[in-house]
């Protein structure tokens, strides 16, 4: 059976400076669509999978291009609702060798951040579905976010889809008055599949880290004591030289064994921005596609990869690319 | 002795598709700052004259943007606040042709409109100057854009300041509770230039149209009476051909006399917003360099028309360039 | 009930240089896709009818930067095939003033063309669907295009679609041995409204052209004698005073009654190609919601003008903007 | 037998803003290459003539940059040196509606400025040659620059070339310590043919303006009587309406009669510099072609209107183009 | 006696995304031409050899840019046909860091494919030259390609020009029914140095690659056995550690001893298209110039990976940069 | 007390083709604008302090925007004078891994080479200043250069400004007949700072240098001698491994002790032009702000380090991005 997957989360304008600009340099932004969880369904529906965003853009010409990013790439946009006041938009500028980009977030009051809880109808948004990717950003938007978020949580696991989640966690992003600490928890507990690090555990959960070599998987075995629900823990290491070189690879941990891939190394960047979704598009791909657990963790890591090569939030690379990469040829040859 | 202009409100990113192009078709927005007041600001210094504007920013690369492009015009900027969450932007679609263009406005919660009662320290900032410009745009934006308009009014006022105001009025704007007719009367009643048409008069201060040929005269001589402060009251009116041809001309009451331009002919228009504001500098110049009101209505409205071969809410105009316009030579012969 | 539209016919790619250079002038071109069928879909889809267009692109980038497009616009591709050689490709030269416009067509040879009769399921694609509209571009391409353009026309009239064709023609685009008057006359008699000029209706149907006032009028009736299934014929009027400004009006036979449009003036023109299909879009979509044959056409002809402002093949107006055309209000007035 | 003209005179490199940028809006200058007798030059030799330029470029990539931008129109450039200082600039802003275009020239010491007397072998630059081209620009130039163009025309008459001269006369550009009216008369004895004005044959040659309606038929035929080598005066007229709507015509007086073209309309005009090159190159292909001097006058203004909507000094359009114009067809229908 | 280099094949219109975009993402595509022959004889005539290229254009507006780029890089392009249906084009997609670029040929049935036998006068062509480099391309897009080459070949040889090949071979090129090993080896008889590397000599000639160490050296000893008129056989190397970052190097087998150069390390490659035929063409201008074998070598090597750096096809780069890369300078240091 | 820092010199305008286009390939140049003391200026104004460059700029739209310029960074322009005849000029082509940038001057009797001696009023400007910052290129341009920079510095010293000078060497910019070895020593005199290596030092002053490890020790130490006024000297290294990687450090001798930085990695580089200027930036704030010479280099060499990643010459880097380097980040990670 085709898996068919639901993500839900906002999706921004993203407006960047061309080339290796300064804001204060520029004269021209580009514009380009994204979100932690849209970028997911991009990449799945790119690879050929069944993928549903459910989302809220403002009815004005600029939550229309919004919607029509994504039609463009082939997801199922019959639930996106077309509503409120704004659209959430962040401001990137790239980095380059050792100057950082940097992010303005104006995504306040958005049409997402307000939806009205009970807005979106999850019996029939999860009918025949697989898979529902959340992350840790739509509870930090608003009250309302969190508990439309609960709401598709237990529908989900209701009737039986598997339940992924990126625990992302930036401490700014919570403005509306409540600590990750009191909503995550209550959230996680659906989860089958968690992206996260020590330290998120540690802000979230409580987790405490232990300074030892193997730290990652002491977290995650306390991790799946406190919520049995979760079958896997991955996450994602990153050596930075510079903003135009990076070297990542992934790790695992499957309830008994740790899975870790080899270092890929990027050299030069284009856009960095998404690598982390186009790692959990990956994996979704491949847990769907393998039944494997280090398969799945080298398609994600290599499709994270090969993602820092593209321009956009989005991860427009086959799946013959990637697999390309899983095989070790990074040698960039031409195909004609 | 050297005229010294203040203004005052927000200022804008604008962000607008290059050509002709719809939202939905924009890769990239071109970005370029502007605002009501500001544009007065930026075409008084452009012609020589001393201008400050005040208003607020964030203290982000956005905020630093607006200011670094309100320096390089040759402002005085030492008033202008960094501090707050968001810049205000709106976006630009142009028409042409037949087709109308479209603004969405995103100003919502900016730095600008979350100003405190006090923020600004008006003794200061008018020390020395000579007129003071401001817009119905401002009490709009929130209740405390309103109070402060009314401290900076009451100061003006009692420095001696020429007080000229742009009655501004899209009833869109009003989102904080207030209906203009309870604030402005309050704020214009400081004033002694007011730009205003019939409609505005109607609305905001409930002076009757008549149905007559010379009813912008009634309504001035009415809003006189009811303002006395008021020396000069002035409009213009527009031939709306189509998106691209417009005709224009200004007409100014001053308590005794009528005056009205010829029409000037805009064909083709390369960008029509801040032909008002190029309006209502053009006054300010003309008033303050010729002391003859038909001579400084001609000057606005040859103002106002070049404008709208510039790209961009600022008019970089000379005022050799105005003078040649007045002494009718709409030719566009080549300077070499 | 919703209308279901059915387009059939070439998408290609189209390479323009930008603003007003020459082939000769040119270092990039600009990429858009258009096709005389398809831009009907497309415009009638951004009007929120369902639409399908029904092609073949290469399964190459090429091919699917093509798709992309298109479900970008909202339509139902689900039953585009991705094989063959190559794309069809036409290079645009946009005029200007008393310069003419050129195109280099460069189809030869692509996907379309050689469909193998028999390649679509007509009994699936015209399930549950009100309407299919082809042109006289499609039977011109090549043999098996010609005859799998029959095979749809006979489903679809055997399943009481209404049928729509623009009878297209250019001489130098039938290279593949048969004349129009050889194929086209068996297409044409399954048509309920066909677009048509007196020349087409001579040039195709030996319908001789008398040289009198209402010689339209005349071809026309001629016309249904021969082809008693057509209940209406229409066809547009252009007016070319220069590559910027045209005028143009449209006339419609009911079978009784002869429908005259005013003249739209538009000046300047951004770009004319696809203002013929976009005056078919607006028929269909005039004549499926208002049931006025007036009404219709003054739908199709605003749809049309406006379409000349918009840069590409594809008209993306708005309802409302043809309505308040319809209405008479070319001013071009900005909305905020 | 096939025409060899040749031309005499600087090309410089031309940055302006693109679109309708002020120069202090821009962020980047276009570049192109033009000068007014290069242009005649290519435009010549994009209708099939056969063209050389005689000129000298820096031995620096910008020279080199002019140098190929003439290879690539296919002039014969064997005898352009390469050596000297600097290549001479024009910064050009375009004007619209009725605001002027401004030039900015960078000229000064160029490398053609600085050519020493006696550079060119023009013996060997007039063999088989049946054309000599020249303007008033070069001898405004540089002392050197004037002797070098009495010496080419010595060897150009001695080897019976036709000798056409633009009298161009901008008094800025003198700015060496010699008036025209010291330098020109004797240069202009060689000339056959003379474009030139009432004011210019007054300032130059002191032939007083007779207030009159023919007063240019007198100045002609006092001008004849002062160089009776002349056999043909031509001049143009434009009627500025804004800077971008202009119409144009020619008069030729042949001796005996004057002709004069019909008003050529322009709107909008794209890029009107280059548009008095691409008449005179214009009448010498119609000149060298059809020995009727209304023909010939007839494309040299088609010709030049026709240059006002291409980009850049060079007049890239086909012989069929003028032709066609000529005929009547102003209607700028598309060419499929 | 100056060299004079004559080349034969297909020059092609190059349409690519800028940047580092996908296909999919492009809105606008950069255009050059290149071609694997025409960029021999474009980076000959830069480096002031004089160079004639043959081949075909169809006589439209885009086989005219193609005419123009040739004429501009100073090519004799006086035998150049302009007559046939279409201009071959191919597509190209930029590769980076280990994202592979990718190559989309649209080349079937062009202008040049389609040449008759006997279109060129080789007699004619071949007057007065010294040297004739052609590519297994060409035999490969049809049959009268393949026959025309040897036409030309046999001249060549009779006319005493020194031939090389570069021995070209991409399997998804020969479509029209014959296999290379059918065609090249009857033609490769005339030539004096080739381009080849043991799998294309196993490929087409048979020759078994011995897996030992000097296999190339084996292969080019059995190579000269079978085609004694060869002197020369040469061939590159590259590691590729990515898209961005190769390493070339070159070898030369000159029937005795094997040369073979320094690695050159490329990091960022800007465009690694055309890259071989730079080195062609620095081995051409080499044994020209040097008659030292290892001289040659290096010279094409060090042209071949400067090439890399160079957007485009073409080689622009100068003598001198050349040669201070053979003297091992790769500091890139800024010249002033 | 705030520091203020004057400089004084030309400031270009710096025309570049964009991405690594070759000159020959440019259809456009990006406009920037850069001067070595005036990019000084720039950095000084962006971190905070007070500075004021003095300078002169034709009174036309190139000497206006080269003024914004300055306006927009926040330096103080009001002793810039507007007058003369042109604006220096100068043409950069970016290199890129081997391939060298090249840089064509066209500086030649610009508005500021021709400045008069006594032009300006150095009484006035250094009122309040505390540092004077000057270069060898002024002296170079002309006899009234060097002389006005003479008055300057005495004006500077009697005032006890800090006095820094580049003794910036280029031998092809000194052409009005004297060596800098006449004039440089005269100037240096009142230095307390100077930026110079052992080959300027040996060239302009006569100090032989020792072949020894520490010949820059030895030269400081002669040139101390000979100009007892500095008490400090200051040096850059760069180790060019191409293009588009660099390592650099900085030197510096205080009289007694000799301090050196580590070497900075950039790869890739943006643009090195300013390079220099933004280490003598960094040196005069962190000397400024940190009173420790091994701190202040530090701060230099890495603001240097980070101009590589900003395209143009100025420095739009922060204090706090600066700052985060010394501490050893050059991650370049991402902020949000």
């Amino acid at each position: 059976m085709r898996n068919k997957i639901i993500t839900f989360g906002e999706m921004m304008m993203r407006l960047s400076p061309p080339n290796f600009q300064r804001f204060e340099q520029a004269h021209s932004l580009e514009v380009i669509f994204g979100g932690c969880e849209s970028n997911v369904a991009v990449a799945l529906a790119n690879w050929g999978l069944y993928a549903a965003h459910i989302t809220r853009f403002p009815a004005n010409p600029l939550g229309n291009s919004a919607l029509q990013f994504l039609q463009r790439q082939g997801l199922d946009t019959c639930f996106i609702q077309l509503k409120g006041e704004r659209l959430g938009l962040y401001f990137l500028e790239n980095g380059v060798a050792m100057r950082s980009g940097r992010i303005v977030y104006d995504r306040y009051r958005s049409a997402f951040a307000e939806i009205e809880v009970g807005s979106f109808d999850w019996e029939q948004i999860f009918e025949g579905a697989t898979w529902f990717h959340w992350s840790g950003i739509t509870p930090a938007l608003s009250q309302n976010c969190a508990e439309e978020c609960k709401r598709a949580l237990a529908v989900a696991q209701k009737k039986n889809l598997f339940i992924s989640a990126d625990i992302y966690y930036r401490s700014n992003l919570w403005k509306y008055g409540k600590r990750p600490s009191e909503v995550m928890p209550e959230l996680v507990q659906y989860c089958d599949l968690v992206l996260a690090n020590e330290q998120n555990m540690e802000e979230i959960f409580g987790i405490g880290i232990e300074n030892v070599e193997n730290s990652f998987l002491i977290s995650c075995k306390k991790m799946k004591e406190k919520f049995p629900q979760i079958s896997k823990i991955v996450d994602t290491e990153r050596i930075s030289i510079s903003a135009s070189h990076n070297q990542i690879r992934a790790k695992l941990f499957n309830g008994t064994d740790l899975f870790i891939t080899d270092y890929q190394d990027i050299d030069p960047i284009v856009d960095r921005i998404g690598g982390g979704d186009a790692f959990m598009a990956g994996l979704i791909y491949g847990l769907s596609t393998y039944k494997d657990d280090q398969k799945a963790l080298d398609f994600g890591i290599c499709a994270s990869a090969l993602k820092h090569t593209i321009e956009g939030d989005a991860n427009l690379i086959s799946v013959a690319e990637v697999e390309n990469l899983v095989r070790g040829d990074h040698s960039g040859r031409l195909r004609r």
